[in-house]
């Protein structure tokens, strides 16, 4: 059996792309030129669209579960559909392109359970994002097969991410109020970093990789520190404003890898994007050649 | 306008209740007579004899979102039949009763829109669970209409809650490595502690609770004085292990209300859920009787 991240490799290697294309129907872009409000036939046509477009250059797509929760029944229908057509996209190509859901999710285990099996078996993705507030245990179910990935939440994207990630956390539990901590004389480090020690700990499978914004260069440099050997999945460039050099400089792992730069807007709004997608492939390939003189 | 909380605490007078009846449709609970698979069939009608046999003596049903996303789109559509029916329900009782989607969502701004959007305008609930992981802009879409309420994850009833939740943070963010936070001088805490502090300051509307495990009375009094104000939905009790006692001991607010104590397996899976379900609801408030001298 093969590990999600060999997988991934595998892609990586076959499209020469660390590109990940997010599939997320916003209403705002599927109003028409004819005003009509949004459906989940327009949100499926506009990704159907999306992955024709731009398969060739995707290492890998990432559908947003909220954008189709959004239309209820029919939205969860038209996901099904867009998943099933990058699998024939994949076919066509010859080169399967791997799937994430990026859907959050977090629970304890009987409802992880659960949230697997729809995920995984229902919906037929490769692997799916979460939070990693519970837990281990909250994230054991979807590790279990190591065909099958997960991004944790590690730092992300948004301005209130500092909120919780970046509180200063002893290594160790809380006890008491008189013990500050279970390990002492080690050193303290934001949350966000404990986060990625723990994932670098948890993944046994080469199933486990981490979410770091691009709009955090500092942070990113901190998790790459501390999660070596870790695929990193990095939102934030383009319309949220992470700059993409800056981020790859700071996170790309020494084998050129390591890093699935995922954007979303910046492609589905362009006029041709097909020729963003290229473009953005081409862009991220060119830095990395300026980094390690390798293509 | 009447906030979330002044709605549900209506419904707990109303039913003289502080009950939450869990409806989780678990695959294991469908299985029938006749050893068929279950479906989003099989989960609607679990379902809809629980809110039928159980609708007097709850003050507030949650329905998990897990356990019909797992039937994909025929199971959203389970869902949204599972909430019309409360909506009727409680109109057949004359007292509308609070409806909590237990999702345990969390993401970025413009994502958290099409949560909100889905779970209040297209699924019609009134408060949904939330993980505070991302920060406050990640929660301001679900509150910024205080009809709406959320439930954050503070400290969680699993085992491995206390992977991220019992770690040790000083009051104050991450800067660099040789400060280890911006505010010295202040008492260190568990992080659910401290997301408790953040959660009785985001709380303007009176529109935001907290996820309190009965499995941790410890944790659950830290809690109770760091949010005085704050009502907490209590899983863990029953199945999972939690005491009712010293749970409602450790974070029944000083009017006696407060804490809305779920029970899903325990009510689900009785020979007579609506008997259990007014046993509980009678236990519960015995206990607060012993405490309070009220009833």
């Amino acid at each position: 059996m093969e590990s999600f991240f060999s997988f991934l490799e595998r892609r990586v290697d076959d499209s020469s792309s660390l590109l990940c294309v997010g599939l997320d129907p916003h209403i705002p872009d599927l109003i028409g030129a004819d005003g009509h409000s949004p459906t989940a036939a327009s949100a499926l046509d506009f990704c159907l669209n999306l992955v024709k477009q731009t398969a060739p250059y995707a290492a890998a797509f990432k559908p947003n579960a909220a954008f189709f929760e959004v239309f209820g029944a029919d939205g969860w229908a038209a996901l099904k559909q867009v998943i099933d057509a990058i699998h024939e996209e994949s076919n066509r190509l010859g080169s399967k392109i791997p799937i994430i859901l990026d859907a959050k999710r977090g629970d304890i285990a009987s409802t992880a359970e659960a949230y697997a099996k729809s995920a995984f078996e229902n919906l037929g993705v490769d692997c799916i994002t979460l939070s990693p507030y519970l837990g281990k245990d909250s994230i054991e179910p979807f590790i279990k097969n190591q065909e099958k990935g997960v991004f944790l939440l590690c730092k992300t994207s948004n301005p209130g991410s500092g909120d919780l990630q970046d509180l200063t956390v002893d290594r160790g539990r809380w006890m008491d109020e008189t013990k500050q901590s279970t390990v002492n004389g080690q050193r303290s480090m934001p949350l966000y970093e404990y986060v990625a020690h723990l994932a670098q700990q948890w993944n046994t499978k080469n199933n486990i990789g981490l979410v770091v914004g691009a709009t955090h260069t500092d942070a990113m440099k901190r998790v790459r520190a501390a999660a070596p050997d870790l695929w990193f999945l990095v939102p934030g460039v383009g319309t949220q404003g992470g700059d993409l050099e800056s981020a790859m400089r700071a996170g790309l792992g020494q084998d050129g890898r390591g890093m699935l730069i995922n954007v979303s807007r910046s492609i589905a709004r362009a006029d041709n994007p097909k020729r963003a997608a290229a473009e953005m492939r081409d862009q991220i390939l060119e830095i990395r050649s300026s980094m390690f003189g390798k293509r």
